[in-house]
Formats: structure tokens, C-alpha cells, sequence
């Protein structure tokens, strides 16, 4: 199917269809530390038409907690509540799962997902502290590890290093029923406006081909954090719209859970790769950016 | 097709019918830096039969001369002419496809690929050296890197880090034409005696989630060091059996270059798996160790 321009008309005929608006920050808010232009008018205009706006971000490095400071640092109010990260998305899985609490946690990642399992009560290393260990791969030397870790959690991690992917291996490959947990898979990201960066996909691909496993995916396009959106608001699927810019996870995730979807051009996705033969996925609406909806529903 | 176990028939029958033993390294003739026991019988049998030698091996971490201190210090007296590495592969791969003498490659590697590439006449950089480096994913942080850069080459790596991951990423999705090459993609290798670690292709899988493109493989099951083997040495493919000990390495590179093959299980392949339902790269001959050949041919 293919997928239409954002228009006058169909803006109209989006905002009056649905509730909620689900948004993704990076490529969609904000590109690293910059906001995108006219994101501020936007929410303010979607809240004033009584829209629940959520905020649900692939990216792991931050806590809710430490987005929410990030969104009052950009001028934006929006609460801790609102906001759902695939850290808290990692911690919650575990808590739905009863994950028996004198197990551990291994954390390849950085501070967000040990502030969410901490917050979440669950006892967790790893993280940024092993970012500063290094293996010297010599005659006889063993490597060992903590036998009651009974999760590993993949996550973005600017530290990521041997270390880390020789603990993580051990631990799932030798410790029983062990779970290998990916916060997400998104190969590349805009971890700072300037360029891309190699996103958490690569450390998961990296720790995946060692142990040779496939993991349990938490953040999107696993429906798995709609559960908890469900759960925390009143609402019904069909009436709400996810907006990214990434068509593997983002627009997958509200196909795959049953939303109306918008690609914004604003990330990581061009106009050519939308429209390339060998995509396959396509969203109902495309624009370029946030801002259009504003200037669209003013017409 | 089910494979056999060897026995004194088919050891016989399998030395008379070649004239030479491709033999891997890690896993047949030691692991980590300890000799498997027999080795050293086992080879000098087979020399003593008339048999040529070749060391087949997709560890990167050496150049083929440090490969031949390496056999050295274990007892035996292997020339470098006998020794094929996927780093030394990687230095032939650019010489064949005539690569460009003012381009540089960037190596996410350790010493064996810098070696190589410096002897057979290019300039490179990266390595070790850039172990060292660290990212601090801030703000405006733009990442610049080497525009003359023509190839990447991604092998094992103890000091994998994501700026060596950034710099990968960006030559080989900035730089037009820049060639992407892996000098294996073994999962996992007996990097110490002691227990598996992660191998060169938990970081060709992490560049190549990043980039979004497959490498060029060179090792092992690639045919393409085959070509040097045949260059080299006046021999038939049909008349050389690779020993090994891994399926998808090992075993594959002898079927895909129509050689007999010999599974021994002294290195990472277990029998279960071998004989495992979901298995369905079968060796002709399978046995525990090299040192099996000794004995059976004595009966």
C-alpha cells in the first residue's frame, strides 16, 4: 500500500481520528541536543486540541527521569509520565516477568538502564564501570563470571568493549535459562545533530553472533511497550498515531500494534528510501517534519 | 549425507587418496597457546608420507611470520610459505583487485592485519592504536574522518571500541567506493586455552548492522585464499583434505573448494551438534583429534 502526503485535508482527518499522539524524540524532537523547528508550537497546538501526547524513544542512554530534565532543558514540559524509554521498557519486562530478585542483572549500556532497574528494584552492573576494563587475551587466562546473573540487557553504549562482550556471552551462554534482552535494535541513531552514530542494533548484533541467540526485543517494533501505554492510559489503538522517523522501528511498531502511522523526514529516513522498490514498509501518512501539521491544520 | 567416523579403513583410505592436509590452527594444532597432544606426532607422520602441509588459519591477530614463531615455540617447524592467515588474505584481496596505491585502509584489527597490508606495500592505519581512543557522544560533536580511505578491513579485535565502530562506518558509507572486507566471520574461537571468546564476527556484525551492507570475506569459507593455495602449490583440490574444527569455517571452505574433509572435535564443535538435526553442513570423516590419524594408522 502505498502511503500519501501529509496534506490540509488529511491532517484534519488525522487529528480528528485519533486520541493520543505517540512520538518518537530522536530524529523526530530533537536531533542530539537540538531541538527541531517548530516541535515546541506543534505539542503545544496538539495539547491544546486535548491530544494525550506520548513520547516513546528507542534510545537507552537516559533514564524518564533524565529525559524529562532533557525536554525542560529544550523549553518543553513534559513529565515523567509521558515518557517511555526502552531502559524502562527493559526494567518493566523484568517486573512483568517476575524476574526472582536475588538475581542479577548484566547491563551492556549506559546509565539509563541502570537507573531504571534500580528505580525498578532489581540489583544490576556492568554499564559505563566496565567501560574502563580490558582484556589482554594471554596463554591461560580465564575469564570469569558472576553465576547468579540471570539477565543480560543490550543496550546503546559508547563504552562497549571486549570486556563487556565476554561477559555478556558468558553469562547467557552458562548460566541456566539466562535471558538475552535487547533494549532495541536500531542500527544507527542521531546521538549527536551533526551525523549518525552506530545505534544499539550493533552491540546487540555483536553479542547476538557471539552467543549465537536471538534476543527478546523490549523497545519498538516490539509491541511489548504498548502493553504498558494500554495499561496506563484509556485508550484504544485504533485512535492513536505514532510518529517517527524510522520505518523499522518506529512505523513497524504502529503497524504492528494497530496505529494509525506518520513518517516525518526530520531522522534518518530520505524520501528515495521510502519510496525504494525494496521497501516494504509503508506508513499511512509522510511529511516533512512535526511543524507541517501546524501549518497544514492552519490552512 | 551422513558423515563417517574415522577408522583404520577410511584413515588409510583417506591418506592414500590426497597429497595434502589443509589444517586450521585454533582448535586442531592448539588452543590459545597450548599444543593439543599429538600434534606434533601426527605432522610428522604426515611429512613423513610425502604429504604437503598447509596452516589454514582465520585468526587475524598475526601476521604469517608471527604465526611461524608461534609454531616455533611450540616445537615445530612450520616455514611461512606454509601459512595462510585471513589477515594475509585480506593484504592478497586488495593486491588482486589492483587497489589503488594512494588510497589508505583503516583496520579495526590487531597487529597481524597492519602487518601484512605494510608488507605487501599499503598504507594503513587504525588498529591498537585506535583502541585507545574514546568518544564522548556531546552535542555538537562532529566525527571527521579520512576521505582517501579506499578499504576497511574488520578482523578480530581485543580493543573494539565504538570509535573504532564510527570511523568503520563512516568510510565505508562516506567514502565512494570504499570496499568493506572481513577477514572471517567465526562467532567465537579458543583465543585462550582456558575457555571460547567472542571472534572476528561479533565485530564484522557490529559495523555491518551499522552500515547496513554484508563485507567481503576473504577467510575461511570464502574460496578466495584457495586461489592462493593453487598458485602456490602444483595441486589438485580433489587430492587435499581440510582438518578442522569448526562446520561453518572449516568444513565449509573444504566443500566449497571440492576438498575432502575432517571434522575432529578438539576445538569448538561437540558431537551433538555435529549430529544435531538442525546441522546440515556434514564433513566426510569426523574423529576426536588429529593425533586419532597416528593411532588408527598404526593398527
Amino acid at each position: 500500500m502505498a502511503e500519501g502526503l501529509l496534506t490540509a485535508d488529511s491532517a484534519r482527518s488525522l487529528v480528528d481520528s485519533v486520541d493520543a499522539f505517540l512520538l518518537d524524540c530522536d530524529g523526530v524532537i530533537w536531533k542530539g541536543d537540538e531541538l527541531i523547528d517548530g516541535v515546541s508550537e506543534t505539542l503545544e497546538l496538539l495539547r491544546k486540541l486535548g491530544k494525550k501526547l506520548v513520547f516513546v524513544t528507542n534510545n537507552s542512554r537516559k533514564s524518564r527521569r533524565q529525559y524529562s530534565k532533557k525536554f525542560k532543558s529544550l523549553g518543553l514540559e513534559v513529565t515523567e509520565e509521558e515518557i517511555f524509554t526502552s531502559s524502562f521498557a527493559a526494567a518493566m519486562f523484568l517486573k512483568l516477568n517476575s524476574f526472582p530478585p536475588e538475581k542479577k542483572v548484566y547491563v551492556v549500556g549506559e546509565d539509563g538502564i541502570l537507573d531504571e532497574l534500580k528505580l525498578a528494584g532489581f540489583e544490576c552492573f556492568g554499564g559505563p564501570e566496565d567501560g574502563k576494563k580490558n582484556i589482554m587475551l594471554e596463554a591461560n587466562f580465564y575469564f570469569d563470571h558472576d553465576k547468579s546473573v540471570g539477565a543480560v540487557i543490550v543496550g546503546l553504549d559508547q563504552h562497549f568493549n571486549y570486556y563487556k562482550m565476554q561477559y555478556a556471552s558468558l553469562c547467557i551462554r552458562e548460566n541456566p535459562g539466562c535471558l538475552f534482552i535487547a533494549t532495541n535494535r536500531d542500527p544507527t541513531g542521531h546521538m549527536t545533530a551533526a551525523q549518525e552514530w552506530p545505534g544499539a542494533g550493533t552491540m546487540v548484533a555483536a553479542v547476538s553472533c557471539s552467543v549465537q541467540k536471538e534476543p527478546i526485543v523490549v523497545g519498538k517494533p516490539s509491541s511489548f511497550l504498548m502493553d504498558f501505554l494500554l495499561k496506563s492510559f484509556n485508550l484504544e489503538t485504533s485512535r492513536m498515531c505514532m510518529v517517527g522517523d524510522r520505518l523499522d522501528t518506529d512505523i513497524l511498531f504502529g503497524q504492528n500494534t494497530g496505529c494509525k502511522t506518520l513518517l516525518v523526514m526530520s531522522g534518518v529516513t530520505t524520501l528515495p528510501e521510502l519510496q525504494d522498490a525494496s521497501n516494504d514498509i509503508h506508513p499511512d501518512l509522510y511529511t516533512n517534519s512535526l511543524y507541517d501539521l501546524v501549518q497544514l491544520l492552519q490552512q
